[in-house]
C-alpha cells in the first residue's frame, strides 16, 4: 500500500511572544480560514461560547492556554492574591460551556501546577503554567495518535464509516480522535468510504468535517442527520466511529445532539457504534448519563442561524439541546490513548485509571 | 371542552374560469404567501418538481387540475387524436417526480374518464375531466376527515405527538392526513403537544408544518431531525404520526428521508409509530418497498439551498434521496379513510379494496 502524507492543520496555538492564543475562526469555515488573536478573558469567553473553538480537546488546550494568558496579564505580585486572581478567571473561563469536561479538566490541571509553583512564587508560577499548557497540547497531539492507532485495529481496508459532527483535527489536535483511524489509515495507504451527518444545527458535519476529509484527500459523502437510516439499510456504513464531551463511570456517552440516534440505528441495523475519545473525557464523578448537565442553546440557531430568511415564525418555540445522553448498552467500544474499553464499562473504564 | 374553529388555507383550486390552477407557492413559506396561477404543461410540470406544490395528495389533486386545463388546451377536434394527445400530456407531468403514487393515480384516473367519455365525443371527455377534477378534490376533503376522525381515536388529550415532515393541510386538504387528527382534535377542544422535526434538506417541518399548527393555535415545538431521540428519551411524546407518499402491499412505508429512522427510534423508545394516508397511497402492485423506486435529488438541497453562503465545499459528494422506506415491522398501524390497519399488513390492506 501506498505511504501518504497529510498536511496538518494548527487549530489552536501559543502566538509567538507567548502572550496571545492564535485560533482558526471554526464559525466561518468552509467558506474562509480566518485566524483570530485573542487575548483578553472576554475575548476567549467568548470563542467557546460561539463556537469559534470547538471539540472537547480542543477546548481544553484553548482554555490551558488561554489562562496562562491571562496569569501574565494579572498585576498582584503577591502570591495568594496571584491565584485568587488567577482561580477567578479560571472560573470565569470555565463558565463558558457546560458540557464538555476537558474545559475543566485543563483549567483544574493549570491551577493546580500554579498552587504548587517552586517558593510559592508567581514568577516560578508563570514559568510553570506555560510549560503545562504546552505539555497539554503536546500530549493531546500523542493522546489522538494513540487512539487513532487504537481506532484502525477495529476497521478494514475498504469499510464505510459513518461519523457524526466533528470530532477531527479542528476539534483536537492533528489526527482527532473519532476521524484519526480513518486519516491515519489514510496516511498508511488503506481507504475508507466516510459518510458524514452534516449535524444541524451548527453543520459542524458539513463545514468541518467534510472539509478536512475532503482536503486530506479521504472519500467523503456528506447527508443530511436523517439520511443516517438509509445508508446503513443501503449497506454502505460497516462502522459508525464519533468523538465524545464527556463518558460517565458506566459507560453512558454525552456527545453532540443526535448521537444517540444514530446508535440506535445502529443497533438496529447490527452495525457497531465505537466512541473515541482520551480517558481525560471520562468523568468517573459522574455515576451514569443522567448526572451529566446538557447544555441548551439559542432557539434561532434552529431558525434563523447560517439562512438568508427565516425557516419558521417569530412566535414558533425550538427545543435546542446541544448535547444527547447514548446509553452504554448501545456503544460497543471506547477507545482511548491507553486502550480499547469495552462492557461492563464500570470495570473497564476504572481499569484505565488503576 | 370548549370547541374551537381552524380557518382552512386553499392550497390547490381551480380558478373561477375553469382554465387555471391557483395554488400557494410553499416554496415561499413561512415568509411569503404568494399564490401562483398556472396553465402551461411546462409551469405545471415546474410546480411539481420544484415542491411549489407538494404532499402526495395535493400533487395528485393539482395534477387532475392541471390535466383538465390542458385538456382544454388541445386543437384537435378528432377524439381519438385528442385523447393521444391527451395521453402524452398526461405521461409529461407524470414524469415530474416519481415516488408518490398519487400523481399517477389521479392522472389515470382522468384518462379513464376521458377514455369512457359519453359517444366518444370531445366535448363530453372535457365536461366529465372537469367534473372529476373537482370530484378529486371533494373526496380529498373527506377522505382527510375521516382519516382525522380514525386517527384521533389512537391519541388523547394532553398526548406529546412528533411528527416528520408535512402531511398536512398544505400537503392534501383542510385537515391534512398526520396532522388531521391533531387539528380535528384541537377544534373539539382536545389539545396535544406537537414535536416537529424540522426536516431537511427541505425543511417542510420548519418552514409548513410549524407554520400551519402555529397558524391553527396548536402547541408547537419545532426541532432538528437529530434531536428526535432525546425528546423521546425525555418522555415527551406518545405516539409518531406521519404521512405516506407510496404504501406497499406488505406495509412497507415510503414517505420522507428519515421516516424511517424515526420509526426505528420510536420502536426503541416503545411509542406507538402510526402512518396516515388514503387509501389511493397504497400500492398493491408495489409487493414491498424494494419495489418502491426512491428519488434521488440535487446535493446542492443539502450544501446550498436556503444558505447564504454553501456550508461545504463544491467538490464533496452529497447522497440526497427524498424518501426512505419503513419496513412493516416498525409500523404499529396504518390509517386510512376506511379504517385502521394492522399486521399483517399483507392482509389487511388487502381488505380495504374487497
Amino acid at each position: 500500500m501506498s505511504k501518504r502524507k497529510i498536511e496538518h492543520l494548527d487549530n489552536v496555538k501559543l502566538n509567538d511572544s507567548g502572550d496571545a492564543v492564535v485560533i482558526i475562526d471554526q464559525t466561518l469555515l468552509p467558506n474562509e480560514t480566518v485566524y483570530l488573536t485573542l487575548t483578553s478573558a472576554e475575548e476567549f469567553f467568548e470563542a467557546i461560547h460561539q463556537l469559534r473553538v470547538r471539540g472537547a480537546p480542543a477546548i481544553g488546550i484553548f482554555a490551558a492556554y488561554a489562562l496562562y494568558c491571562l496569569a501574565q496579564q494579572i498585576e498582584d505580585e503577591d502570591f495568594s492574591g496571584f491565584i485568587t486572581e488567577l482561580k477567578k478567571k479560571a472560573d470565569y473561563l470555565n463558565s463558558s460551556r457546560p458540557t464538555a469536561v476537558n474545559l475543566s479538566w485543563a483549567l483544574n490541571r493549570m491551577l493546580n501546577k500554579a498552587y504548587d509553583a517552586a517558593d510559592k512564587n508567581k514568577a516560578s508560577a508563570l514559568a510553570d503554567l506555560k510549560e503545562e499548557s504546552l505539555a497539554i497540547h503536546k500530549e493531546d497531539i500523542a493522546m489522538c495518535k494513540a487512539i487513532s492507532e487504537n481506532g484502525l485495529t477495529l476497521i478494514e481496508d475498504g469499510d464505510g464509516i459513518l461519523t457524526h459532527c466533528n470530532a477531527g483535527p479542528l476539534a483536537t489536535s492533528r489526527y482527532g480522535t473519532a476521524l484519526g483511524p480513518i486519516l491515519l489509515g489514510y496516511e498508511q495507504g488503506v481507504d475508507f468510504h466516510v459518510y458524514v451527518d452534516e449535524t444541524r444545527p451548527l453543520l459542524q458535519g458539513a463545514r468541518l468535517t467534510s472539509y478536512e476529509l475532503e482536503k486530506a484527500g479521504v472519500d467523503v459523502t456528506l447527508i443530511c442527520d436523517n439520511m443516517a437510516s438509509i445508508v446503513m439499510k443501503n449497506g454502505w456504513i460497516q462502522a459508525c466511529m464519533v468523538g465524545c464531551d464527556r463518558v460517565a463511570a458506566n459507560g453512558d456517552v454525552a456527545n453532540k445532539i443526535g448521537t444517540s440516534g444514530v446508535a440506535i440505528l445502529a443497533k438496529y441495523y447490527g452495525i457497531p457504534f465505537y466512541v473515541l475519545g482520551p480517558t481525560s473525557t471520562i468523568d468517573l464523578a459522574s455515576r451514569t448519563g443522567d448526572d451529566i448537565e446538557i447544555e441548551l442553546r439559542d432557539p434561532d440557531e434552529i431558525k434563523e442561524k447560517w439562512y438568508e430568511k427565516p425557516m419558521a415564525l417569530p412566535e414558533t418555540h425550538c427545543y435546542n439541546p446541544a448535547f444527547d445522553v447514548t446509553p452504554n448498552e448501545l456503544v460497543d467500544a471506547i477507545i482511548t490513548e491507553k486502550g480499547i474499553c469495552r462492557a461492563p464499562y464500570t470495570k473497564s473504564l476504572k481499569a484505565l485509571f488503576d
